[in-house]
């Protein structure tokens, strides 16, 4: 089998090591992958710079062609991508089209981005003495991006670190998660055909552990931006040094289902929320309070709804939901739902494993301590609670050290407009779940979900310097 | 008793002839006033244009220095000034206090406005082959702005014309209305104290047939501004030219009373809304739609209410409603009432007169094409018409030529979101009356309601020219 | 020959009568042309309003689709349609390519400009007393567009009102100018097949004079936007009532040479700016003011620059200028530079006339009221004139009724800031011509030069109204 | 002698333990000052995260106006504050007066600030296949903001962090330097008569090693703002964890001198930005490139302007520049400047001591490794370079691992185009000494000279959430 090789200054680059990639649905080997040493990523780094001073030249137009031209590339290899996600990150073909069709729009924004304003005059003379000078803003690309990104959308969260680094001039460094580095490896051609400057996408494969330190600290690095664990994130936020750093972590998200529901209008979309890509989404909706009035029957119907879901094969298009990322992954959820149990938690529906899978789950009779609440479980499991009034309902959701999205469905607006002021999270997200998002919409955590904001414009300010030109107009 | 003068120049300056200025209430007369020549206001306007030669020069800090002064001037004379709104407009003592503090807050957001940002960088290198240019953007003083204003606000309305003027650097030439030019004058010696230099504010009184031509037509101004009646508002912009204008025209303002209402909490407040100042205000709640199903219970409370209004002598701290502006103005929503009684309407309180006043007057059974409904009464009388259900609402709502503002009362999100789309109106103010507005927001009409919008920032951007400047940074 | 048809609601439907369009260049007939009656415009308004009924509800996401794809299908097209625009507006082929590149930018602008944010948040508890209130901003299609376009740039200006209005959601009727019909009609099927609903884009032929009445009048028009002259924009302005109007008129664009100017490198720009296509563009360079310390040489390398300019058929690749759009164009002219000549003006170069031709013409020896100065020449003739110092030349530049673009060629820093504050222009352009413009930076005269501003956003901002939305959130 | 107490909950609450607070100048006690425990920190977090309960809920108008009266309260007592300066600090009398008003503009801008829109709506349509949702963002207060701050702008840079949190609804817990107490503490009976309500401003004297731990990472801390050194700075960051932390930090700003500079106009404005506040101010001139044709007649003038500096007293009016902050500085200084001797650098003028004092100093024939060129001096203490071009003369401006403000004097458009490109600093200002700065602008370093802007709207930026609200208008 041919061993991927890692993508430095447009070309194809041996490693000394390679690691062996397997599926997650099936456990075959899939792909031997370059394993970068610490030296490889120092090359990169120095490359990606050396680019930089070339590629922070070019024009938004120039940048935003190259995007535009990106966007179509992926467009007429949509369905080879969709597949590649099915093998390497177990993703269900339909599901993974979706994440093709959203990645596809991130690059559009990105380009679309690219030109547009992004500075402002200073009212110089609203300072008392002042006369005589102009002043303006101006966002300036910030140089060699470290962009270390996870297995779960390998396309679309990857899109929003590239999409905005390369919309503003930068350069970065990428390196995927372990378990999806096809997905990213396969942009190396897709960027080169659309012409961006060689060295300015570099690609290590390999081990976080072993590549992060240099991907944070070296001092050619001036942005890091990490997409994966809390306990990671911090370790990197507390290494970088001045330089500016992205972190989207993770969630416990939940909803509120307020009596004012339409419930059969919005089970199902609860349901996907739940269990879309066996629940291994930032914001997959993990908790859902609802009503005592009608607790039963949403209950009823979420879990009917849940029985519903296909496991299987994430290449049969069938398939809903399919293995999850790794075998230790199970083995630690079924943990936490036997610890949970013991406690007193019930099982509705699921909870069936296999070495690699395990069937959509539906908790009820939980209590706010159990991991499978408090934690970011990552897995196909959601957990059903009521609540007596929309007080207590907003301080169960607020009872979090996480808050990236919240949702709440109800029709009452004094509830929804107390809701979204009270609900601490990155968004409120009104008449739907938790798990909504938008590629152009601001997109981050409070709390303990991370630092920063992402969404294209939102993801370029934090990539940017905010340069200041004052001319002082006469002598 | 003294002949009240002209200001121009930062001079008091008689005119050839004068009016009588009667009290609305007492029909006796409160003050002679100068009837300002064609030549008057042409003095009026070169002055101005000769004082906006240095007065666009300052800096937004002194500008925003003088409003400064200004805010403290008029706090400190409050009461002073709603007694003069009370003697010349017939507005209550305690409708004039509001007043009073709007117009407070109208020159402080005048201020503030004045030393915001007004300009943004063009992103020059988004377009294909351009690169080494900067762009950005100004706003410029304009220069002379003629205001004609109305009689209902003769205090908050100026300041809606002078504040962003001033903020900006134009010169104003005031043409108050005819029966409320005190309020008007007063402010000569405010901003004289206030540090504005002569000749930046000149007031000019007298006859809006005689003056509005040359006000409107004189090469050396540059804006129109004018708050009033629609079929003049129409006639000024047709000789505008190619000049800059703002016509802030009537309305027949109508709300939605859907069934979710609360309705204890907000009888009350719409029967403010339709009657204060007599219901002389743009956007007084002329027309109420109620859900058929509380049309009874609504209308019986409010009726109600109605009746505990106090007709009475405006300097009496406890009158609510006072005489209208003028007896032929009476004499108008007379006949308009008696002609919609004809045609079927129902008093269902109210409608007696005396020469100066009216009771305020609640109709029911009236038909979209009567007066009463269709045309701005700007008189206190509302009518209240059932409903069958919100489609129905929203196209009675719309079925008018005119569209300032349009309240609706629901508590239901998705009904509430969907009037806000489709309602026809400048603003649509869910859960309150149409008649709310704050100085800060955007207010102005569509369709017949007007041209282009006020609120300080809004009005400064009608107030000044976009400048672009772009810079090629290499030869 | 083949009538080209009116192309109405998706349709081609043809008029009772037609016109012959002749070529500018050889005379000869190219086309015979609808010649649309009020009957037909009135049908296309209707039309127009049916169809925004439902696409005013498209997504800007699919609005920008339809222009993305119009991009695309222009770029595929470019040489066919620079082949029109040599057939039917006389001009040069390569000329031609590069207004079809700019086009091509223009609507590309467009549906990037669909995208982008319109609206904000309004602080409503800035106001004083107001608490529990949310208020936010958008912009709404307002309905049928009148486009009424000029034959000088027959594709890109076009651009400039279709662009905008689709990107939007407004639905158009497209009057191009009678010498340029083709150049409109292509689009018809461009913009079906990118996707746009039947009757939002409607193309009428004709006669301006006859038809601009109902085009501008008609109730169901609410916004016109109009390119040409500044008699025929002003009558346009007195009878459009409310509705929202933008005019880009004409100019007589100066440029100012400093002593600091190296110019050997701008000579030739400067002869582009002045002479491409035949000077018949609104910010063509007419008047240059140099410095007289360097008016010898800047002269003497002008002329010389210009001789080299090559007349011709504008289907010859090698073409510079070609013919006027009409030999009245022509004569007319030629009668101004003969009135220029008797007051003493001088012929450095050029002023040969067939027809339907002239050659390049400098003039120096000029006075500030020639009508060669001080008018539009919309000719291939620029006037070159020293000057002083640099406040003579500022003053210079502003003896004018007109302002569109202004240039100024220094190195000097101070002088730069000064002349951008002080020239009276919609857009100063410092070290180039001020024919340089770029499609999505802020267009537009001040004095006699314009109303309103076009450069997509800028143009979006005028063809949609500010709609307020507030929500009190709690009863 | 009193002991100044701790600010707590709106008490003066007493320490255990106190230090004594000398004069720089004189080396007499000037108080006794109150040393918090970490305990005193603990119950400052504690009582300003009990407050923000409450103080988040107010609205925009409320605060401003407590700003408001903030500047009220310090413009009548200028004089008082400008001595407390003299007293702890050092400053000359003149030289505070300008900080007083400073710090007055900074509160006034803050009040401005407040009220001013911080939210867009968010066109959730531009997304493929989304339709009836709308999105809008909002900024919300963070909680606790740890302030600390430093010895030489004790008025202005603490109004540079409690001006933009209270303008938002943040609470603060200030801790400002050592040295300078008595004027933070003075804003205790400010703040208190402006009406802010108890516990949104704690104030905590003491050691700065002391304290910092827990004021940068007590859990209700979630925002810090630091300005001082470098090296704390960076410390301060990777304690931070996922909080929000500004950091303005130093730098050896540089003006670059062309030839085109007329000399005779800067040469005291250069002086000024080199020795004001005896050159403790972090964008302080220390670095001069003056082109070598300039070069001698440069320094000499700036020599012979230098020497007109007169040493002195703090409270005598005449003084320009007095003690440094402390003893232990002097010495720094001293040896630096030996070392650079040692090394070939020469003293054009000053490097006279006393145990408290320095004369401003100039030095030549340095190079860049030398301490007094390569770190920040913070003394007053310039050196001048002559370069040869303009390429040169950015390098070595570049060649720092600081970049707060920059300088360029050039009338050279191109070259100042040149420069405000290709200069690394958070701001570069052409035609003024780095040392200006308004504080509206934005203002933050890059490289090693901060993390974060500041300048009001800009500081309010990171000192909120961005909240992002969307609502699904149907279900």
């Amino acid at each position: 089998m041919e061993v991927k090789k890692l993508w430095i200054d447009g070309q194809w680059v041996e490693a000394k090591n390679c690691y062996s990639l397997t599926s997650p649905y099936s456990g075959e080997e899939i792909a031997k992958v370059a394993r970068a040493s610490v030296q490889d990523v120092e090359r990169a780094i120095v490359g990606a710079h050396a680019t930089f001073q070339s590629f922070k030249k070019t024009t938004s137009y120039e940048r935003a062609e190259i995007l535009y031209k990106v966007v179509e590339l992926i467009r007429n290899r949509k369905e080879e991508f969709a597949k590649i996600l099915a093998m390497e990150a177990g993703k269900p073909l339909s599901v993974g089209m979706m994440e093709i069709d959203r990645t596809i729009a991130t690059y559009q924004f990105s380009a679309e981005a690219a030109k547009q304003s992004m500075g402002e005059t200073v009212p110089m003379d609203a300072a008392p003495g002042t006369k005589d000078r102009i002043g303006y803003t101006k966002r300036v690309p910030i140089g060699v991006v470290s962009a270390i990104t996870p297995f779960n959308f390998p396309f679309n969260l990857v899109a929003h670190k590239l999409g905005p680094a390369f919309a503003v001039g930068n350069t970065v460094v990428l390196k995927p998660a372990t378990q999806t580095p096809l997905s990213a490896l396969v942009l190396a051609e897709v960027f080169k055909e659309a012409g961006l400057p060689d060295g300015a996408l570099q690609i290590v494969t390999g081990s976080g552990s072993e590549l992060s330190d240099i991907l944070v600290t070296h001092p050619l690095v001036k942005k890091v931006t990490f997409t994966g664990s809390g306990a990671v994130g911090l370790k990197l936020k507390e290494k970088v040094g001045l330089r500016k750093i992205t972190l989207e972590l993770g969630s416990n998200a939940a909803v509120i289902v307020e009596p004012s529901t339409p419930i059969e209008k919005v089970i199902s979309r609860c349901v996907t929320g739940a269990f879309g890509y066996a629940g291994q989404v930032c914001i997959s909706l993990q908790r859902v309070y609802v009503h005592e009035s009608i607790f039963e029957q949403f209950t009823t119907a979420f879990v009917e709804e849940t029985k519903k879901l296909k496991l299987g094969d994430p290449l049969d298009a069938t398939t809903d939901v399919s293995a999850m990322i790794h075998p230790r992954e199970v083995e630690r959820i079924k943990q936490w739902i036997e610890e949970a149990k013991h406690q007193g938690a019930v099982v509705a529906t699921g909870a069936e494993f296999t070495k690699r899978t395990m069937t959509p789950t539906v908790m009820t009779n939980v209590s706010p301590d159990m991991k499978i609440v408090c934690q970011e479980t990552f897995a196909p499991i959601v957990s059903i609670v009521p609540y007596k009034n929309l007080e207590e309902a907003i301080s169960y959701v607020n009872s979090s050290d996480l808050g990236l999205n919240a949702g709440i469905y109800t029709n009452v607006l004094t509830d929804a407009m107390r809701a979204a002021d009270e609900i601490e999270a990155g968004a409120v997200v009104i008449n739907d779940v938790p798990t909504f998002r938008v590629d152009n919409m601001p997109y981050g955590g409070v709390k303990n979900s991370g630092y920063g904001r992402e969404g294209i414009k939102y993801a370029i300010e934090e990539m940017t310097d905010l340069k200041f030109i004052t001319i002082k107009t006469t002598f």
